[in-house]
């Protein structure tokens, strides 16, 4: 492409402003919708992500964009489909937020679908802490496309030597990665939470690979994608660190504190909770076995104690490592 | 099987007290063999891990089994052979150790084949801290042998409700991801004492999982398993701690310490330094590329700095996921 590439990035959280900054970066002409552009200090700093004064070539607007070459939709889950209705379909769209819509139990490009019916769609997922990817530090990522070219074009337009964007085209393993990574990290947080050790949890993460990737497989997906960066890549930063706010709740179940009451004392929502009955109900329609959900969803729900949870996970019988 | 399985361990370290103490709890009468049986403490406990009394179904011997159901080498690698030279072929034989023999470039299995052409011979491995093992917390590891029933058969002696032992037919991919762990957490320490951020490290152990599943394949093994308790799993337990040598090598070598000078500096030897160039060499034989483990070969050579080895891993061309 020998024209400068236009990027509309919609949402100014953090992970937004990071995505703008990064495609800033890669060469493009960025536009960073915001719903209140005017709560960009005078230093041209948005206030959910201090520190990162955008460069000029990033314009803050509460405009939808008319004409652009990709559109990264970085709004939450929650909001993808309110968002997402006000975009006009002039260009790829790729959804840069992870999970389930609560109230219908779809995942991102279910939803861009029904939105979208004629639009190039697209997942960006992977292990990213917002702030490093602002500071320029290295990362990677997958944008998974239907289409495996279409995957490695639209890539490109993102991609840097330190922000490596991986194509692929599976993009039902990786939304499946981006929804479950939080419940894994509730099961592991409350694994460290209840003093089982780090045997425990590391047994506990991969073992939920597998039974991801047996997932992945009864959906259209593939399973090694759950060996992949949207998969176990973002299960190693979301459950080993307290930065997550899932692995924290997880941490005060498994300290004995009842799930609600944990919840409650949260700043801010634990997604994994609202997706974890919703992953578990998505598994048993597809005949999948999926214990660590179906734990974590009973541990969340209240209707068990850790005692329980790790009593039923291991009386299940051992059998071969990938049955 | 109806009588009680004898299962000897030959090697009383931190690892084989941990496993006797394992079989023991399984049902099993435990020789555990150890160069200096005195030096077991009046309260019957083991040196090398203090605080886990033996129960009275454990016996501590310098004698070499002569009859046995199952015998676990839980020697250092390095000493895989000369010790298992002495014991005789009376039963299936388990490598319970991490590595490649050095002056040979070989993995425990291939020693073992020397040894006892004729024997059954499998590997245990995963993500395994033996005081955890011997607390008697959850864990889980596999047990690999060429013969997918006679893995399941061997695991069921060692397998209770908190130590899973799954069984698998790949012991060329489990091992190769015991071997290879020690040089990725020498990376993922080195990524993190650069302060490169969490989203490198995630991504750098991700994209290892892939160049060593590409050469478990090549190898004759299989991809999968490096997604596995062996692989991915134990690269979960090296790599996020300060627990491992390796590890704190890396750290040390990504602050600026000269790789020479950060070795002597560790109180005991770390393996990765040594494995590194033997599993280049044995990627280049096969036609593999593996960038991480070629990067921190020439990192630990002093062939290059830190900024060279993220220049070199930055610098390749980003494709698709799994190509």
């Amino acid at each position: 492409m020998t024209h400068t590439a236009r990027i509309a990035v919609i949402g100014a959280g953090a992970w937004g402003t990071a995505l703008a900054l990064q495609a800033a970066r890669a060469g493009a002409e960025v536009s960073l919708w915001a719903r209140n552009p005017a709560a960009m200090s005078a230093g041209r700093v948005m206030p959910r992500l201090p520190g990162y004064a955008l460069p000029p070539g990033i314009t803050v607007t509460d405009a939808m964009p008319r004409q652009a070459d990709l559109i990264l939709l970085a709004c939450p889950m929650q909001h993808l489909r309110a968002t997402a209705s006000t975009v006009p379909p002039c260009a790829p769209l790729i959804a840069c937020c992870k999970g389930i819509e609560q109230a219908t139990g779809l995942m991102p490009l279910q939803v861009l679908g029904e939105l979208f019916p004629h639009s190039v769609l697209g997942v960006l997922s992977g292990p990213n802490f917002a702030h490093e990817v602002a500071a320029g530090l290295p990362a990677a990522a997958v944008l998974a496309s239907a289409d495996r070219t279409q995957a490695r074009r639209l890539a490109d337009l993102l991609t840097t030597p330190a922000f490596r964007l991986y194509a692929s085209d599976d993009p039902t393993g990786v939304q499946l990665g981006g929804a479950a990574k939080n419940v894994i990290a509730i099961a592991a947080g409350a694994t460290i939470g209840a003093k089982l050790g780090e045997n425990a949890r590391a047994a506990l993460i991969t073992r939920s690979i597998a039974e991801l990737s047996r997932l992945s497989h009864a959906l259209g997906g593939r399973p090694e994608t759950l060996s992949g960066l949207a998969g176990i890549g973002d299960l190693l930063l979301t459950c080993t660190g307290a930065a997550s706010r899932n692995y924290r709740l997880g941490l005060a179940i498994g300290q004995g504190t009842p799930a609600q009451q944990a919840a409650d004392a949260l700043e801010g929502v634990a997604e994994g909770r609202a997706t974890a009955p919703a992953l578990l109900q998505l598994a048993r329609q597809h005949g999948v076995s999926t214990p660590v959900i179906a734990t974590a969803t009973s541990l969340l729900a209240g209707t068990i104690d850790m005692d329980d949870a790790s009593q039923l996970l291991l009386s299940r019988p051992v059998g071969h490592e990938f049955a």
